[in-house]
């Protein structure tokens, strides 16, 4: 059993589930902001010169509608059409970890707060981890 | 606080942290597997329709070597040149929640067991999660 604490959470306005696009970078006209806990904030240091970050989250919302999480679903019709697959084969919330990944595009840092457009985040989501998007690790090479 | 029980782990023949590359994909003709939980076999169904996939782990080593972890560090020379940085600017695996984020190479699904190729996990790191990488949730549209 591993513990985690959150590093803050998400400020998006969003409140329904249905709402939300399959993938933050479905909705960049949206913008939301991760409100950092304070005694981190010194963790955000350089965090502005880059274009697009990594939102690690804790999706609540998702994992508590589907207790125990299912291991097989069909997932939105953006991933492979109507086929039932396995929750590690899908970017669906609900899965043994609902740890959601999202890409959005960094819009500054002022403070404690972190803004962003692309939003596929619920209000109050817990933001597990910040990471800046890399192309030499987060690019397949073609 | 939020519980995480790991859904399975990483064979990689890898037990120096020293020997790993900065990024997976720097390292591509090494390859490793991912051990999953003989009760979760069900959630792979159709990972291997995927060429590229997401490694969610728990970065145990790196996290044991620093309690409590800086938030702030001189990030390898791959990242911005030499200047400190915060660690949510960064990739390193010294983080408050050292959750590591590694595009691997689907090399296929036999059972519980992922093969893939571009290793930058220590042997036995457990793993969080596992997502397909899609093109247009995780690559920014220029």
């Amino acid at each position: 059993m591993i513990e985690v604490i959150p590093i803050g959470h998400i400020r998006s306005g969003c409140t329904d589930l249905e709402q939300l696009p399959p993938q933050s970078l479905h909705n960049i006209d949206a913008t939301g902001s991760v409100v950092v806990r304070a005694d981190l904030v010194d963790a955000l240091l350089g965090l502005d010169r880059y274009e697009y970050i990594w939102l690690l989250t804790w999706l609540h919302a998702g994992a508590i509608e589907s207790q125990p999480a299912p291991l097989q679903l069909v997932p939105r019709a953006t991933e492979a059409a109507g086929e039932v697959q396995g929750v590690f084969a899908s970017r669906a919330p609900q899965r043994p970890n609902p740890i959601g990944l999202s890409l959005v595009s960094n819009r500054g840092v002022h403070g404690n707060v972190v803004e962003f457009a692309g939003v596929d985040l619920l209000d109050g989501t817990p933001v597990l981890d910040i990471k800046p998007w890399f192309v030499d690790a987060d690019e397949p090479s073609r």
